[in-house]
């Protein structure tokens, strides 16, 4: 419990961070804190809508605690029979841009710690372009490589093949985008003591915001058309199905009524449906679907 | 597996007259059908985007036929051990009017029959409106109630809250429009002669094209205002959350790997998320809002 609330203040004070970072970046949007608190715990919505560059992003931070009711200890496999308690806490943010050229962004950090004594942290980044642009797949493997390198050196190609296999739409066969990294129950008894892990974390949690100001930057001034922006709305109708049909965070959230609007927070502003749309033969948009596919070294493309 | 034929046949022609009369009803827009067929069966996919008062609309037929696997038995609660073949014929369609005071409405009729010569009907139609009008929401009531009340005096009623059960957003705590009727496992050993039962399934594939044109011809000349307009999109983001998260067609389409863009052409044209959105008090949005939850009686509200 004492170590949760730690971690759980080292989140927070990341939670204020990221959205320091992206207000910079952005230079107009500011976001809005929406705090609640509940029987289960507290937490914090922050919200910026109709930014400069950004058009809709969400960080939401939160603390909970309560006993496990039987629906949660099926969906983590947990097949203990006693009475368990548990306290988790995370960030989890996705930003929406304006241009089409520049991508959406998802990132998640998680601690669950049960009164058992076990206890893990779950997270990643990944990035969801509406347009493929190489330079920026390979910038940003590389700076998700150099920051798991440092804790170790499994850790980059595990969580890189993880996020292929999670972020992935079966129905549509494509990835949600150009993956990233992804892992969950990462626990102490996997070789590393918990505040190894933890470190980790946090430094996805630093590298976030710092990562997607560097995109925002590279992009900023880049021209796009009506079409570009059409084709954004498409394919942001493929993660709304993603979000909704699939991610276990929301699913979870919404089975166990979470709050709604946090939950759902990470839905685009503007969704375009088309009947079995398809891009012209040889297009950037055709280009950009030939490569949401599992599989691709990033690093090298 | 005769009787199937002659459903899929009489279904069949229902679909192209569903298309025909809501052709009629737009005066401008045209469906473009898209047949298919594959190991299991055939089906017909009937689109129409861009219409004069039709933003996006699909009528779906298909008659399909297999083995049954240890998931569908699941889903549908079959606990027969053997090998059971089944066959499968149906209507579903979804309109989406651009004028946000004419409502979506959405339509389906299905017969699934098993080898152990258990076979049964499910189906329905229900009304979604951006904003309320009691007028129309009694009218559409008492027209369902009276195709009803031909088979039987306890269809309505039973079926009317079966709809309110099933077309509800727990998340939300929303029903997703004003309801209608929904009824699934009707089988002939309920008292009906299986052939009545096909009856009211085609009556009400008549009836529901001709309950659209209606709505349709009501408010063809109605303006509406660009915040009209928003607020259509923002309560479309319901409709995409409901058939996502929830739709049982939707989701079993999905998970068996069924034909991708037939499933989500039910999906709106165009949608908004903002962040926990709250229409002015007693706003013509809030009223709305205020209708949207079980239990109501439509056809004396």
């Amino acid at each position: 419990m004492e170590r949760t609330i730690k971690i759980a203040d080292d989140y927070s004070k990341l939670q204020k961070r990221i959205c320091k970072i992206i207000e910079q970046a952005d230079s107009q949007g500011t976001f809005e804190p929406n705090s609640w608190q509940n029987e289960l715990g507290y937490g914090l919505t922050s919200v910026m809508e109709n930014g400069l560059l950004i058009e809709k992003a969400g960080v939401n931070f939160s603390s909970v605690s309560g006993i496990m009711s039987a629906d949660l200890k099926k969906t983590l496999q947990i097949s203990e029979k006693e009475t368990l308690r548990y306290t988790a806490t995370g960030i989890s943010s996705i930003i929406h841009s304006s241009n089409p050229f520049i991508p959406t962004i998802h990132f998640n950090v998680r601690f669950f710690g049960l009164s058992n004594g076990h206890s893990w942290f779950g997270g990643g980044i990944d990035l969801t372009p509406s347009y493929i642009d190489l330079g920026e797949a390979r910038n940003f493997h590389a700076q998700l490589k150099s920051i798991c390198d440092k804790y170790d050196p499994e850790y980059y190609l595990r969580f890189k093949i993880w996020a292929d296999e999670y972020f992935y739409l079966p129905h549509r066969n494509e990835t949600r985008g150009i993956g990233g990294i992804f892992f969950d129950r990462l626990a102490p008894s996997s070789g590393k003591e918990s505040d190894q892990i933890l470190s980790f974390t946090k430094e996805l949690a630093k590298a976030y915001p710092e990562i997607y100001a560097e995109i925002l930057n590279n992009k900023r001034n880049k021209q796009y058309s009506t079409y570009n922006k059409t084709w954004q709305k498409i394919r942001r109708g493929r993660y709304v199905e993603f979000n909704l049909l699939y991610d276990r965070g929301t699913r979870f959230g919404i089975e166990t009524r979470g709050k709604t609007e946090s939950i759902l927070v990470s839905l685009p502003a503007e969704v375009i449906w088309k009947y079995d749309y398809q891009p012209d033969k040889d297009s950037d948009e055709d280009n950009t679907q030939k490569f949401l596919r599992k599989g691709i070294d990033w690093l090298t493309v």
